[in-house]
This record gives C-alpha cells, sequence and structure tokens, in this order.
C-alpha cells in the first residue's frame, strides 16, 4: 500500500482550491504503489487521482516526468493526463510534500497475467516507444547499469544474511553484465517499470498505463526486458515462452526489433533482473521500522537472474 | 492499509455476474482498514465498496453485521447498504473468502478532528443507538469486558517488552476495572470501534458511518467512552475537553445520558483504552512476518488509560 503522508481536509480544501475541477466529494488512499502516496480523489466533476511524491522522487525529476504524462496523453496513450492548476502549474505543495492531480484510468491490473495480456502490453509498450519520441527532454536511467555497482557496494556486508555466497555470486554476475552491456542499440524514452500493477485492461483492451516514475531515457530493448521479466515467469518461477512469444511479437507489430537488439535480449534480461534484484535486496536489509510496505523478496529475482544466464540466444524467449 | 486478499479479474467478473449492478469499470484496493481487504469498486451502474472478510472476522458473526447495516440504513443512516446478488443473497464467496459488496459513501474522514466534528460524531452515535432498537437479534460483544483477562493472559509473559513492569501494571489496572464495572445500564447495539476513520464528513456534516464489523450489543454508554478516547485525545495524549464536551453535548441532544450511565464514564473510559490497550499489545507482540498493517503502539492507550484512572468523576470530561 501507500499512503506515506496524510493529508487534513483544511490541506486538501485549499489546495483543491487551486484547480478548477469542482469540491471535493471523497478521498480514499490507494493500497496499490509503493513510492508515493496516492489517493482516489472524487469531485463534484469526476473521479481523478492526487500524488503526493514522497522522499525516493528527486523533485528536480518531476517536471520531466509529467511532461512525458502529457506528451504521451496527447499522443493517444492511456496514460494520466496531469490536470493543470489555474496558475497553469501541474506540481504543486500540499502537506509538506510536492503533489499532482491526475486524470483516473479505468480498468483493472491483471492479478494473473495471460498470453492475451501479454500480446496486448507488448504492443502498448512499443506504442509508448514510438509515442515518446516526440518529446525532446531526456532524464538518465538512475537505475540503469551504471547505478547497479554502487547499489550492491552499499548491500555486500550484509547480502549474504539473505542466501549464502549472494554476496560474491552478485559481484561475479554484475561483472559479466557490465562487461556484456551493449554500447549502442536504438534509445529514447522507456517506462522501465511496466509490471501488472502498472498497467490497467478493460474489455479485453489496455485502459491504462500508469506510474512514470521510473521511466528514463535509455535502450528499448531494455524495456522490453524488463517486461519479460514482470510478466513472463509463473509463480514458481517457471519461464513461459509462449508468453514471452506473444509480448514479442504484440512489440513488434509496431516497432521491429533490430538484430543487435535481439542479439542483446539475454543480457539486457540480466541487467533487469539484476536492477529489480538489487532494489529489493537493499529494501530487504534497510527495512524501515514503522514502513508501510513489506519489501519484496529479492530472491524472486535472483532466480530470474539464473534463468536468464543459462540461455544459449534469443531463440530462448521465442525469437 | 488493508489488501490481504488479491482478486483476479475472471473472479472478479464471475462474481459480479451474480449482482445487477453492471460490469467493472475500475477495481482498486483502498489503504484504509486494518481488519479486511477492502476495494473500491467502479461499475458501470456506479461506485461500490467490495469487501473480502479475513481471518479476524468469524463468518457466523457476518449476517448479523449486515443486517445491521441494512436496518440503520433503512432508517436513514448514512451507513453502507449491503447490495443483494440477484439470488438475494449479501454475502457470497470469493477468491477463497466469503465477501459482500456495499454502496459507496462520499465523504473524507477528519485527520485533525476538531469541536464540530466532535459534536456531529456524538450526534450521529446518539441516532445510531436510537435507530439499532428495531433490530431484534444481538451479538454479544466479544472485545467486551468478558473478554480482556484471557487477552491479557496471552500478552502477559511478554508485556514488559513493550515496557518495564507493564504486565504487572495492567493486572492491577484491569482488576480495578472489573471490580468497578457497572452492572447495568441502558443497551443495545453499538459501533464500538468509531474512530475518525471510520466517519466520513461533507460539507459540513456526517456523510458516512463505517466498518461495522466490531459492531455488538452492549452499554450503549461504553460506546460514549470508546468515542472520548477516539476523538478528544491530542497528538500529546492530552485530553482536550472542549471536544468531549461538545461530544457529549451532540449526543445528548439526540439521547440522554442517565445519571448511572454519567457517573461510569470514568470506569466505561478506562474499559475502552484497555481494550485499545489490549488488542495493540498483541498484535505487537505478535507481528506476523510480511504482515501488510504496521501494528499501532500499544502505548497511546497505556497513557489514555493512565488519565482516566486519574479522573475524580464524569465532570472531568466536561459533563
Amino acid at each position: 500500500m501507500a499512503v506515506y503522508t496524510e493529508v487534513t481536509d483544511e490541506a486538501l480544501t485549499a489546495f483543491l482550491a487551486l484547480f478548477d475541477i469542482g469540491g471535493v466529494v471523497a478521498f480514499r488512499g490507494i493500497a496499490e504503489g509503493v513510492e508515493n502516496s496516492n489517493y482516489a480523489l472524487k469531485t463534484t466533476t469526476g473521479d481523478f487521482i492526487l500524488t503526493l511524491y514522497e522522499k525516493r522522487v528527486d523533485p528536480a525529476d518531476l517536471p520531466w516526468f509529467l511532461g512525458l504524462m502529457e506528451h504521451l496523453a496527447a499522443q493517444g496513450l492511456p496514460c494520466p493526463l496531469p490536470v493543470r492548476a489555474m496558475s497553469g502549474a501541474n506540481l504543486n505543495p500540499l502537506a509538506g510534500r510536492i503533489a499532482a492531480i491526475t486524470t483516473f484510468l479505468p480498468g483493472v491490473w491483471p492479478r494473473r497475467a495471460t498470453v492475451e495480456h501479454c500480446e496486448l502490453l507488448g504492443a502498448a509498450l512499443a506504442r509508448f516507444h514510438l509515442a515518446g519520441q516526440g518529446f525532446a527532454p531526456v532524464r538518465e536511467n538512475a537505475l540503469g547499469p551504471e547505478g547497479w555497482a554502487p547499489l550492491l557496494e552499499k548491500c555486500l556486508d550484509r547480502a549474504d544474511e539473505v542466501m549464502a555466497n549472494l554476496g560474491t555470486e552478485l559481484s561475479g554476475a554484475l561483472q559479466n553484465i557490465l562487461r556484456e552491456w551493449p554500447k549502442d542499440l536504438p534509445s529514447g524514452h522507456i517506462h522501465a517499470d511496466l509490471f501488472p500493477d502498472n498497467v490497467f485492461f478493460l474489455d479485453g483492451k489496455i485502459s491504462g498505463l500508469i506510474d512514470f516514475y521510473f521511466a528514463a531515457t535509455d535502450f528499448y530493448a531494455y524495456d522490453v526486458a524488463v517486461c519479460l521479466n514482470a510478466w513472463c515467469f509463473e509463480r514458481d518461477f517457471s519461464f513461459n515462452v509462449t508468453k514471452s512469444r506473444a509480448l514479442l511479437r504484440g512489440y513488434m507489430a509496431h516497432r521491429a526489433l533490430t538484430a543487435a537488439e535481439r542479439a542483446a535480449l539475454p543480457v539486457l534480461a540480466q541487467g533487469s533482473a539484476m536492477r529489480f534484484l538489487l532494489t529489493r535486496l537493499y529494501d530487504w536489509l534497510n527495512e524501515a521500522q514503522g514502513a508501510l510496505v513489506t519489501p519484496k523478496d529479492p530472491l524472486d529475482y535472483y532466480r530470474r537472474l539464473r534463468f536468464h544466464r543459462d540461455v544459449a540466444s534469443e531463440a530462448a524467449y521465442g525469437l
């Protein structure tokens, strides 16, 4: 769940007075989401989402995230549209945080992703990549390969609390990944965190892509690899190649993958597994007392990493 | 937050097919609530709340809770109305749980209760007590005085981990409370958990009373005492007698308190503080690994208990 910051009625009323979206009708914390505080806000004119940005989000990045969302929404992508205050600002202070109101998107995120979901997701990811091309500002991927060694460094002295020899094994795996990391692949704006709980479906279509706060400018195929990790493993950590084939088919119906991108998929998938493994490991070892979010098991991604390390080529993903 | 049980799209669709309330438009976990899993459900016909009852709720009690809600809603109280399936059932299985759909109530719960909130709350509590009188079935208060000694017993061997000498002190306090506990006061159905996050306000009125899953048949004045504890202490645990006076004024505008009820307020308030102290202490000592809810500090209620133990008479509450 995620409600870290409480908003008093007075503060909410004063905040809403900045906008031309009517008065408050209801205001409920939303359980989903990990990084920020999210509220379902109903006003006399409709449904909205109110997000308060918490400490893990750099305020300097917020205009980029909201600019990208505005751009993608204008391109017809089903992503939340930031609502501007009467001043024109889409970021305003609330309860000691910076906050934004965005449009409410209908739909339900899939608790059990099917092959059909994966194909639709692949298509939506490609459309995201293409639609982002007109948005000029760039954002470096803070959780891209340059970020992994420093993150592992912070976990090394206690990594073996999670599993015997984990520290040594991750150091070796990371060295391999960084050595094989591609130098040059087609790049642009990527979502970088398009897990099932960030994708809403309605009536057999994707109705919402949300949570843009890890988005960055990086290899498109890395985003594909994130989705392979997020959508194509079963609960027992077996890899469902029918799902990955559907995901890639959906993607390639809108944007072809180059030979270099295809060949890089195994190392990109290892890198993506490493990225989620490391942030989870860090959270696991540094669980805050009074945390509202239960840390996720880092070893889920250790298992994915091992799968990708053992594949011989992109054929393992159904290509 | 509270989402303990995930519901797949397929299960949700099949569940909704039992009702005549349209198809799903959105389905989001709600952060508020502690005992059950709650989802905001939007269908093609409107907004609803879907609740899955978790293990702390006895399924045998559910027809009583929902019957009381139906009765109170019919009396014009702003409480959720259980929606009946086409079969007539208001309780149906979902995702391995028993689940109910109720109407959505507008409003916002007050993060900072004011004197005005307290007066409105008192009035709503009295109306709740009066409106419940036509509902014949009774439910024993499992967390009433008979439940406290067994609960303390389960915590005694580790209570001193929370505070030095806490076990001995609570044993003595509980003996006093049980000795002074009134034998006979006006009784009926009480909410028993009417904390600020269970009360919605809109446009200066109470728009919703929710979360009936501790409701029981017990002394009305005990419910008043619960509200004194829940609404009239400041963050520094000082007691705000202006708030308690407003709460009691609001209550007595609809239902007079008898002399016996007034005289019993100090011990009822001690008992109510003990009840929340004990359940919190139990949860604190038995925090489940992977718990989605951070246990609340039991000592918040130790401080309230001490306040009520030191009051000379009901005059301390502004009577």
